[in-house]
């Protein structure tokens, strides 16, 4: 991964109703000293952000993903993002992207320590290369969660929903997947139902019919998942948000991570038990994610 | 609060002897740009910190912080610090404190995405004035965190006994604490027992007895808790590590918040029930942990 672009944003109100927004960007260089060790994104992870996938020039889902922006920018308290402002800076951002794949990530950050307002960034990176988990798939194993699954509804200041920067637990559940020599981890409740992978939604497919843990369980509601359900659902598939039980991970005719940028990864094993794996739909699926979606 | 000092570190290898640090450190603008946007603690707040307090000058309890230090950069897989190399810098750090009181921050971060080391720094700061925290007392309430006891003893991947900078949690909970019109929180289990307060440590007295959560249920070992047994066994009182159910909140003789720059903070009620407050013995606590400590 090698970062291409960068750039700051002088986060306006929700309000503003501007339509040249050039003033409020500052181009920096991805490599270089940009922010004081008083800000609070490294002091305390506290901030949220998005990653969105660019293919060949085109941002994905932009709309969903700035509605999830908003979000989680509720549930953690800052300042709503003008959602022009984004869009604008998106624009320009998107204009440093050549053919293939890219990783662009949106962060808005509480700002720096006694601070007057919030920081807000992003960065561009050639993506990573994912074609073996798309066409091979990725083994996972299942890891507690700590949590059951009632836990979010009555314990809000958990920001289970929240896409935030306080991510260290999920980058600790992927080392302990690889250090079971798995690739993935997907993360379950300790009443023992699925809830999500640590950067990827899981979506099973039973006959017709696909299947994906409800959001109300504190997980985030994926960008991808929302749109391979729209485009499943065209082509007269049924879809359906559930609790799912650990158990269905393995006796599912088929599972998938789904993320912005992996998109979708065929689960070939569940704690070592095989899960089938369908290539030739799984290609048809990446088709779809790969090509240019709002 | 108003930066003082910002000194970033070159992490050396545990196991380095040389006597002279210089090299490896650089003074830097505590308020100028010095991380790039790559960094993962603001990315993913993917490292670790300790917060000492300063008093006229003196860093307290050096040598506990950096064991913790080192336990928590275990934990989260981090390479381990070099207690020379720290110290070192924490005295040149130190030296920019007047007389009063000043927080000193260590962070060590997994490093710029895909960049060959961890960052470390070290601020320093004047601390807030923490009087009437001290001598009136907080208001707390209860706030589910979501796990039961047993959880950390089974999911190490949870990193529930390390200091991370993956820290919006205790941040909101903070905020709801104070949305209720209290100063700050108890983080309690589903199962109903004590955990410790976002930054805080909770001690209660019953007697000549005092005990705090045991740190086995994935919670901080408090350095300054530790420090006041240890006054506390000398003076002749029983301590005590123990699960503690939420009901000995209010049924005992007197209960504090104990952290490293707030000191001692006597917990006068928990969600609208009032608890004895002994000013006179809070002084005296105050007192021994404003002392030069190591």
């Amino acid at each position: 991964m090698a970062w291409r672009s960068a750039l700051l944003l002088d986060p306006a109100a929700s309000d503003d109703t501007r339509e040249d927004w050039d003033a409020t960007f500052r181009v920096v260089d991805p490599d270089g000293p940009v922010l004081p060790l008083g800000e609070l994104s490294a002091q305390r992870g506290d901030g949220i952000f998005e990653s969105l996938g660019v293919v060949d020039g085109h941002v994905q889902e932009v709309g969903p993903h700035l509605a999830r922006l908003a979000r989680s920018a509720e549930l953690c308290e800052l300042p709503a993002p003008n959602p022009a402002q984004w869009r604008a800076a998106i624009a320009r951002v998107a204009t440093e992207a050549g053919s293939g794949e890219y990783v662009m990530k949106l962060v808005l950050s509480r700002g720096v320590e006694q601070g007057p307002t919030p920081t807000a960034w992003i960065t561009l990176a050639t993506a990573p290369d994912n074609f073996r988990s798309r066409s091979e798939g990725v083994d996972v194993v299942t890891l507690d969660r700590g949590y059951a699954l009632d836990a979010p509804a009555h314990a809000p200041w958990l920001q289970l929903g929240a896409k935030t920067l306080s991510y260290g637990v999920n980058m600790a559940a992927i080392r302990e997947a690889q250090r079971r020599g798995a690739d993935d981890a997907v993360f379950v409740t300790t009443d023992e139902f699925v809830l999500e992978a640590p950067t990827a939604s899981v979506v099973l497919r039973v006959g017709d019919r696909f299947a994906t843990p409800s959001p109300a369980a504190g997980i985030l509601h994926g960008t991808t998942q929302l749109s391979l359900f729209s485009f499943l659902e065209a082509r007269g598939f049924s879809t359906a948000y559930e609790t799912v039980p650990v158990t269905d991970l393995t006796t599912a005719d088929a599972a998938w991570l789904l993320s912005s940028v992996r998109l979708a990864a065929p689960i070939r094993s569940v704690d070592g038990t095989s899960v089938p794996v369908d290539r030739a739909f799984t290609d048809e699926l990446n088709a779809y994610l790969l090509s240019p979606r709002d």
